[in-house]
């Protein structure tokens, strides 16, 4: 057996907070979602204004990034035609998400989670996804 | 055109810190999920320990309750064998939910949104996501 | 080869129209769905208060009733526990409906098509679309 | 809380006769589906010799221009190989449509909701769903 480690709830909500503080700081409303290293929901919260086709696309993003151990924009390089992962934004029925806006969330090396993050351009997304990931990396000391 | 009322996600986030107050107070941890009159999801939050099966259960309840503007177990009733709306629990790709907790959110006679909650026996699910709503209307003077 | 009648789009609206003048007349506003012979939509409409969990239902109560060319609530009946055609109802994805409600349309003893009506009870639901049959039917002279 | 303003089922009817008058003059025969600001379909009709695989099409593009607020053909656009947002069309299950003929309705500067229309040349769905707000728009003074 082995013993893994994890985000929580508590982590699950500073990584909305940071990420909601970051989007209106931008002005895009958006939807955001917090998985665990299982690639499990904990939390999710769509702004006011944020798109309801993004709370699917939020979630899988998140779900893809804790999953695959990677963010969903390196799947976007890698799965364009002629290379190597090409066609893979299709796979479990269309859960595996090759635009920007979902990251791994690491901690000493291993990834504990995901952030997905939905409503805006892919590198908005991105930028409101990493914020979120950085309040939370500030109060890990 | 028409005009309507709906939660936004400050009154997702009442509904849900009312309904984990109960669940702590049961001793049971829940997955609770909170969606608008259009049954389209606003907030979810897992609270540590429920289960990872509840959560689509709980987002599914919170989307069968505001859509059908009616709560889950009173489709638990009237679709028993025999009962006319038998066989309804497979409806919407199986997201039609008859069983408790899942209850409309209802302001001046109109439904604003749901909530759906899972993880405990049904009966407990309900409280809590009754619990939801009471601590919310509190706060609606 | 062979040649089939079915509905058109003007039966479709005259069907539609007679479901909803009875539904007005109950005070019950409707989702209504109209499928042709080969159970493919041809129209729908959700009256002002229908339910947004009963579009897909009202969709796939036309879609059974014509492909299978038998009203949903026989279904219920043959598929109640014990009964032949148990489990069936979450058969085509749970498209295969055996809630009331819908009714296959049939002209000179073929069937045409289908209507399916979802928001009310299944008794209401099915008496709102025998209506819009009833309706189509005396104009069919 | 929150008021929303939205297309009720009037506004629907008018979308789409003003969508099937154009479709009529360029003769091709077209599916027309309109849906809410929340993205949940009012109104469908195909019309005679529309494709019934355009049906879920029109469906598609109707959902994804209100629920995403953008026309589809700008999805086209950005989901090209080597663009940000490339791979989002299996996003949804497939849902989200980023062939042109979904567009956003819109009205004081608030998308109220959404109309798609397959069965032509992405173009000529575009044009047809244009005639459609053009049509509404000009019975709003």
């Amino acid at each position: 057996m082995k013993t893994i480690t994890r985000l929580d709830l508590e982590d699950a909500r500073v990584l909305i907070a940071g990420a909601e503080a970051h989007a209106r700081e931008i002005g895009v409303p958006m939807c955001i979602a917090v998985v665990d290293e299982s690639a499990q929901l904990i939390a999710f919260e769509r702004m006011e204004g944020g798109k309801v086709t993004s709370t699917t696309i939020a979630l899988d993003k998140a779900f893809t990034a804790a999953g695959a151990k990677k963010a969903t924009h390196e799947y976007g390089a890698s799965s364009q035609p002629g290379a190597p992962a090409y066609g893979i934004f299709s796979a479990i029925g269309g859960r595996l998400m090759v635009v920007g806006g979902g990251l791994p969330v690491t901690f000493d090396g291993a990834v504990v989670g995901g952030i997905g993050v939905s409503s805006g351009t892919p590198a908005q997304d991105q930028a409101v996804a990493q914020a979120g990931i950085d309040h939370w990396l500030a109060q890990q000391k």
